[in-house]
């Protein structure tokens, strides 16, 4: 029998807890161009206030708000216009009493003036007078220097994932170097007797090395630095020191196992013999993915897929991406991307005793996103293929039925 | 005044409907492992089926189907049990007449064998004996050669973006190469005298040149190729032959547009003046971005973005994006991803004659999720950056009430 079945399956949210035991991978200092999608290994204190100096918050006129004072439909105050400040330069004069400059949103406010009276309480008369049928208090209509973004402030804390607009924040005010978390390396290695390399024909029961391939692009999408380290066969001196190889030049470790019972025991005690090696988790209560391993050799985590490629792939989703975000640096976040809602097509019956991740495929009919589940053994991949993401039925329900309302994980965010 | 007011504004579906005169850029083709996220180029048929031999569809017993025939509950039939298939290697014989062999699902079913009886149905006699409770149909329970994926049949059609699971099924397939459209290179220029290098420290009413930085991790992150052609001042010479010379590097130029009227004529004056250029739009139905320029050079686009950073962000994120995805030969596809639903927590006006793009950002109070407006002038990035998505109110309405359910686009996918 399968000793797999005497040990306790572990829930994906054990499992989870405890990755809080794996620190982050050390961090590096890169320019601000190749920041983007990087994750902050340090909290970015503004340098600079913004804005670094007053601006009109509306579209309107430079005033003294004295010049203002009284003034109303019935009884508009007159200021002399002597000419404009144009957006991004410096103001051509101050404004004096009884002045007033026009200007733009975001313009600069020009020495002298401390409000802005807003176009619509205005009027432009031919003789270079404006009417002004508002009074406005001091700072009215101005964004003051810092009331943006003070000097010193946070502006980014450490653990967020850099957006384009974030870079270009900082590149307002003149962040030229961040310190980012390095991008983890990845080691994924192939076991088993029956995996041949991509370009070999296999024989009878043979298979190519795909979960290798697919594993190393979740990875690159994921932010991190995937290596292939080959295929080993089944023997425990061979796979030993393949693993002890991997350890030493990568931040997290994935062993993509051979799916017969022989060959996970196998890698099960190769994990062992590392000096320094705990296994965490031998078997998890998530269908497809039950023979997935977690194990910390010192402060490094080891991942043991299972055999069957949907399996290897959808444990990498629900489990293997939340280890690589930990490694990453990346804070815990809400999540609001990345789903979609749709109605279940066709009752789904649940697996007891393990949380089930279904793959489905959505179609739209009229106003109606349907999410078709799509069945096949997890040693195929096209069924994987043919989906565009997974729904999850809850360990200790008995299922979905037909017409439930699902949220719907997609692959690849749904880009 | 401004000359854009008396040219007619174009609505975001003109624009886009503009986009089919420019073809995808060529293609060249690559290894596997570096394929994930790249965009197809040609059709990859199957090179071979799958699966290449009979596999068990169930755990269970592989027959000869008329060895079965009459069994049931109270008539059993008896087989000899020859031992087992295991998984991903060749069967150790072949069945004969009376004889079967226990096989995991999607192991090879044996020569002389056409079908599997389900474990359920069976017992497992202490001597060796099989009892078969059910007759079985030739090929029942079995997944014949082909039946997953024929030869010759079309895997992924050109214009899918590779995801990790289609390079984990090309693999398996031995499919080594592909061929791929090359990434987009993209200039980014950045025009106007009130621009300011990263490292310099801005005089009054000098901005430092935040644009460009934002823009290409946008392009970055949506599969192109940026590279920084630096600032040119507002100088038609200047501006045309940098223009010039960025067409001939790249297959996409971005000229991020000096905020002022006049900067925005010489930007304009200058792609006019380019041999084969044709101004397709000079202004959009859009707010922010109603100073944005489309341009044809030859067959190459020129997108001219509004100066303010917000609005350029926002231009990139609804025009730049499909814009790089039509010359990436990305297919067009459904959109299910990138958006969250979710309740508008005040009132928004819309813009008259405009679509308007409102920057929200989210929050979750008990079950349900708001989109709160983050209101701010599009000369600010603090704003942008707060915020996790955009909602648009679409042209010709008044805007949206409080409490209305809306689809927030979010920034980077939600990731």
């Amino acid at each position: 029998m399968n000793p797999l079945e005497f040990f306790r399956l572990q829930t994906r949210e054990e499992v989870l807890a405890l990755y809080d035991r794996f620190p982050p991978v050390g961090a590096e200092e890169v320019d601000l161009a190749g920041a983007g999608g990087r994750v902050l290994a340090a909290d970015v204190p503004a340098p600079e206030a913004v804005p670094s100096f007053p601006r009109a918050s509306m579209d309107g006129y430079a005033v003294r708000a004295r010049d203002t004072f009284g003034a109303g439909p019935a009884a508009p105050q007159y200021l002399e216009i002597k000419g404009e400040v144009p957006m991004a330069a410096a103001p051509p004069q101050a404004v004096g009493p009884g002045e007033t400059l026009r200007l733009p949103t975001g313009a600069m406010l020009p020495a002298g003036a401390d409000a802005v009276v807003m176009l619509e309480y205005t009027d432009e008369h031919p003789d270079g007078t404006l009417e002004v049928r508002r009074a406005v208090a001091p700072g009215e209509n101005v964004l003051q220097p810092g009331e943006d973004v003070r000097r010193g402030e946070v502006l980014f804390a450490a653990g967020r994932r850099l957006l384009p607009q974030d870079l270009g924040l900082l590149a307002a005010l003149g962040v030229a170097r961040v310190q980012v978390f390095r991008r983890p390396r990845v080691a994924i290695l192939s076991s088993g007797d029956e995996i041949v390399p991509l370009n070999a024909s296999p024989g009878p029961g043979q298979v190519r090395d795909s979960n290798a391939y697919l594993a190393a692009a979740q990875v690159q999408e994921w932010g991190g630095l995937p290596f292939l380290q080959g295929i080993v066969p089944d023997d425990f001196a061979a796979l030993k020191s393949a693993l002890a190889a991997a350890l030493k030049e990568a931040d997290l470790v994935l062993v993509s196992g051979g799916s017969s019972v022989g060959a996970r025991d196998l890698t099960l005690a190769a994990i062992q013999a590392l000096p320094g090696a705990q296994v965490l988790v031998h078997g998890v209560a998530i269908r497809p993915g039950k023979p997935t391993i977690l194990a910390a050799v010192g402060e490094k985590p080891l991942l043991g897929l299972p055999g069957h490629p949907a399996s290897a792939a959808i444990v990498m989703e629900v489990l293997g991406r939340p280890l690589l975000e930990r490694l990453s640096g990346l804070a815990p976040r809400p999540s609001w991307g990345g789903t979609v809602p749709a109605l279940l097509s066709r009752n789904l019956a649940g697996a007891t005793g393990r949380e089930d991740w279904v793959r489905v495929r959505l179609r739209q009919e009229g106003d109606t996103l349907w999410a078709d589940p799509v069945l096949g053994p997890s040693g195929l991949l096209s069924p994987l293929v043919k989906s565009h993401g997974l729904v999850m039925i809850p360990l200790g329900t008995e299922g979905l039925p037909r017409g439930e309302m699902v949220t719907v994980r997609l692959f690849g965010g749904g880009d």
